[in-house]
Order: C-alpha cells, then structure tokens, then sequence
C-alpha cells in the first residue's frame, strides 16, 4: 500500500494533448500481422513500438515530459534514471532538443545500452541499482535540472498512453491487447486509452515469472516490492522494475483486466518468432506479450493485439535464439 | 536489345490508382530513421517493406495485377514463378482472396521460402531456373488461370511504384533514394514515381557485382543479359534476375539515374546494422540499398532514403552476421 503520495490519474484527454505534442519526435508504428508458429492463420496484431528512433516506446512518456518544461530544460538540462530503454529516449530527445543530460544507470545495465547512451552525448553516471532513484533526484536538486522519471508520472504515463490511441485508430476491433508491465507506465497509459474509447476491450499486463511483482500486486489487491535479487534473474533487463509505482498501481487496479506471466524461454522463443514470422528485432522484454500469445497463456479473442515494447538486443542473445529451433 | 515486344510505360495515374486498389491489402510500411554506424548524426531513411505481411514489397505488384482480373482468378485460380519473394505474395494474396494457386519455383530456391509458400495451402512445381518462364505460361495456357509475372509487366510495376508514392509523402524532401535492382519492377515503378512528383530527386539503383547486370546495362546504353551461373554466385538470392526486362528496361533508362554496385560482404554487414541499429530484420538483397549508403558508395545528399525490400531470412545467417562485429 502506498504512503508515498496520493495516487493520481491520467484521462483520455491528457493523452490526447500528448499526441499533439509529442507528434513531430516520435513515429507512429505500425502494426504487424504475425502469424502464430504453428497456426499460420491465427495472427497477432503487434504494435511495433521497437522501431521508435531509440528501439522502444519510451520516447513517447520522456517527450511529453520534457517539451512540457523545455525551458528550464533548455536552461539546466535533464536528468533521469534508467535501466537501458529511457535512458536512451531521454539522452537521444536532449541530443535532437539541445539539452545537456545526465544519465543514471544501475552498474548492472548491458554494455551496448550503456554505450548507446553515451554515444548520444549524454553524460552517465553509474549506480548500484538500488540508490539509481535517489541519486538521479540528487543530481536534480543539485543542478536544478528537469528531472525525468521512468513511469510513475503523469506526463509520462499520459505520453506512454499514446501507444494505445494509435492502436485502437489502427485496429478498432481490437478484442484484447497485451502488454508488457516493468513499473507500469505503460500499461497505464494502454489501460485509460482503451477503456474510455472501447470499455469492452481487455487489456492484458505480460510479466516475466520472475520478476512477477505487478501480478501478485493485483491478485493480492495491493501494491507489492520484490527484491533487485529477485527482479534480477530474469533475462528480460526492461522487465526488472521491483514494484509498480503510486500513480501507476491506481491505473492498473483501476483499468487492467488481469496480469499473466511466462518464462524467460517462452520470451526467447518469442523473439525468435518476431524476427522470423514478423521481420522484427525485438528485446526480451519487448517480446514478453507476443510470448505469452504464441504459448496459448493469454484469453483467446478474435482480434489480439500486443505491445512489442523494445528492440535494443544484445546481438549474441539474438544470434543463439535464431539457432535453435523451435 | 530487346526484340520481344515494344516497351511501355507506367505513369504516375496509374500508380496512384494501384494505390487506391490495394491499399485494403498492403501496409503503409514506415520510414525508420538508421543512423551511421561510424557517424550516428548521419541518418538514412528506410523504407521498412520488409515488414509487409509476406515479408517484402513484392504483395504491392501482385495485388493490383490480381485484383484487375478477379473474376477470372476466381474461376480458374492463379499461377506465379519466382525465387521467393514474389512467389509467397502472391500465394498469400490467394489464401486471403479464396483462390486456387500454383507456384514454379527454382530448384535452387532456399528450403524456408519454398516451405512459406507450401504453408499457404499453394501447389509448388520446383524446376530449372532456366525453364520457370517457360513452365509458368505452359500452366496458364493450359488451365486458363491468371499468369502473374514478377517484375516485366505494367501492373506490377504500377503497384511496386506505390513505394515511392508513399516514401515521398512521409519524407517530402528526400533527395536520393536508393533502390535494390533485380528484374526492375520495384526501381521502374518508384523512379516513374518521383521523377513525376519531384524531378530534382535522385533514383539510385544498387545491385550485387556478383549480378550487376542492370549496371552493366545502363553503362552500355542496352539491355545486358548475364547468365545464371553468374548471378546465382551472390548471396542476394532475390537479386539473381539475369536480365532487366523489356519494359523495365525503358522505365531504368528513362527515369534512374545511376546504377551502383555493393559486395556480399557489404550486404551482410548491412543486415547486421539494419538488425541492430534500425531493429529490422532484413534478407541481404533487402539489405543492398543501405549497404550503399553505409560504404559510402552511394552519392552524399542531405535527406536520402533506402528502400528495405525484404526480410525473409535464412536464421543461421542472420545468426552468423549477428555473432560477427564490424
């Protein structure tokens, strides 16, 4: 349960004023048929968000934020915390905006997302994973830049929320979609969208079965912490937030049908479908829906859909899935 | 030279008007924005046809050459010859319309694209590479189905042009744009395209110097024919076409501008960029267009574009590529 702060929600029309702002930076993904592995005319309606200029949806939540203080952004830069995909949506707008940035990123982040961050000009600074919260809100108070949290934030939810209105104008029918759930942003930001457009459309959360926090959260009806050491194990690095935050356990106990996990094999047997069947690169994490459509854990419906998150592989992960068969 | 039939021309009405007739059956691909490896400032604009539902641009010709004659189609079904690409679109289009299909594949076709086009309920006839002409007319004449011929046929070239169509709608200023080279009906119907719209724009050709017959053509002012064992050396299997065609001859002579050559090793390293940077899957011939531009091979512009034609990719070399750096 939260004593943090008094949970918040976004509403249509907050996601709406995102996607005229946020219009001329991000790309708006199409959405791919991909046909299941061994049903061919059964298909998934993946909304390809790995193809956004930093290979993930992020950049939608992290420009909402910023353009909505770019003056004092243009005056003392931004500063954000981040596993790999946020961080490189931030770095990457600052780069495009001019802004100087800071990037805090756990010591444990893949060295191409590290890497990636740099190359964009963006100064890093690594943490243990634990402090990366706090010492990005330090830099803040220290520099009186912006600061651009992760997901538990109404302008990124709002901006993260864009995804689903573009889903439901690309495919109206939509009868469930699925979507991968790290800190919650995202599903968020999904969940409003389509349950004010289309109420009886059911929106799904996909989780890593460890690092399952978000599922037990909402079948225990309250917001619950697993541990980095737990989180951790988990091949999905996108997925390994501990909890949900404030605003985001309000928007997912609120909008969010039900949460189902699956296997870190199940998401690279995924990915390997992504880039054979879909011609899309697609990271553990991103592929974590389409997982759990391709093993049958999700409701059956006539029109599914599913979030492909993020597409930023390491390159020998994606080389050992292509090799093994299915 | 050709003494088989006079060459015609497609104009921009009819592209527009393939655009109109297929556009129920295609996606509107995205342009992605691929930085340089070495210079990530550096951008090139992709055209993303690799993520067509069959995995190439080849579903845009196909379509608007079956739906002219439908009834026809319907009544004794359609027959197609190809490597690959074109052979699983038109075997796709027929499932999704209800027809009966039959497809001459080269015996050098690789297992995966003949095992796609099986999966989609076609009868397959694998024969010589030399005799699938030949074998495809043979079947028309005798069960009066729809011939739908790859690239040497104004429907088709119609309906490839919708490529560039679209690409200047999303990137209105391109300057060059950059096309892989086969038979020519995907270069024929976007230069006829661009030339009409924006003259001062650069159609730029690129195909495999294992298969650089239509380089060698536009250079000697008339149409070059190589011989299989040559162009089945490069390992662009859907740029192995020995010749341009008649009529795709008088669209390259008229409207490209110039016709570049890229190595196989080029390509590969392509695919492995385009797959970690621009997080798309792409076969090598799909490849060929940026890997002019990654080599600097290509002429510099301010705003170029590439059109990412396919990416139905054999999984152990993508996997090989991937495992190797740069």
């Amino acid at each position: 349960m939260s004593i943090d702060a008094p949970a918040q929600l976004v509403n249509l029309q907050d996601i709406r004023t995102a996607a005229e702002r946020i219009g001329d930076l991000v790309l708006r993904t199409p959405v791919i048929e991909l046909p299941h592995p061994e049903r061919p005319d059964e298909l998934l309606h993946c909304k390809a968000e790995s193809l956004q200029p930093t290979g993930a949806f992020k950049i939608r939540g992290a420009s909402n934020a910023i353009l909505q203080v770019l003056e004092t952004a243009r005056d003392n830069g931004v500063v954000a915390q981040s596993s790999g995909n946020h961080a490189r949506a931030v770095a990457w707008l600052a780069h495009r905006l001019g802004l100087r940035t800071v990037i805090v990123m756990p010591d444990a982040a893949p060295a191409p997302k590290v890497a990636a961050v740099r190359a964009l000009g963006a100064e890093v600074e690594l943490v243990p994973a634990a402090q990366r919260d706090s010492r990005a809100l330090e830099l803040a108070a220290e520099r009186g830049c912006v600061h651009v949290p992760p997901y538990d934030d109404l302008r990124i939810i709002a901006g993260q929320g864009t995804v689903g209105l573009e889903l439901l104008e690309q495919l109206p029918d939509a009868d469930i979609v699925l979507v991968p759930v790290s800190g919650g942003g995202l599903i968020s930001g999904i969940s409003t969208a389509v349950k004010a457009i289309s109420p009886d459309t059911k929106v799904i959360g996909v989780e890593p079965e460890l690092a399952a926090d978000a599922a037990e959260s909402l079948q225990q009806g309250s917001r619950v912490t697993w541990t980095p050491e737990q989180t951790y194990r988990t091949v999905a690095d996108g997925l390994r937030t501990t909890s949900l935050g404030v605003h985001t356990w309000e928007h997912v106990r609120r909008y969010v049908d039900d949460i189902i996990t699956v296997s870190d094999e199940q998401m690279l047997a995924a990915m390997r479908h992504l880039a054979l069947g879909g011609r899309l690169v697609a990271e553990p994490s991103g592929a974590a829906a389409v997982a759990a459509w391709v093993h049958g854990l999700a409701p059956a419906g006539s029109r599914v859909a599913a979030v492909v998150s993020g597409g930023s592989v390491d390159p020998a992960l994606l080389a050992s899935v292509l090799e093994q068969g299915r």
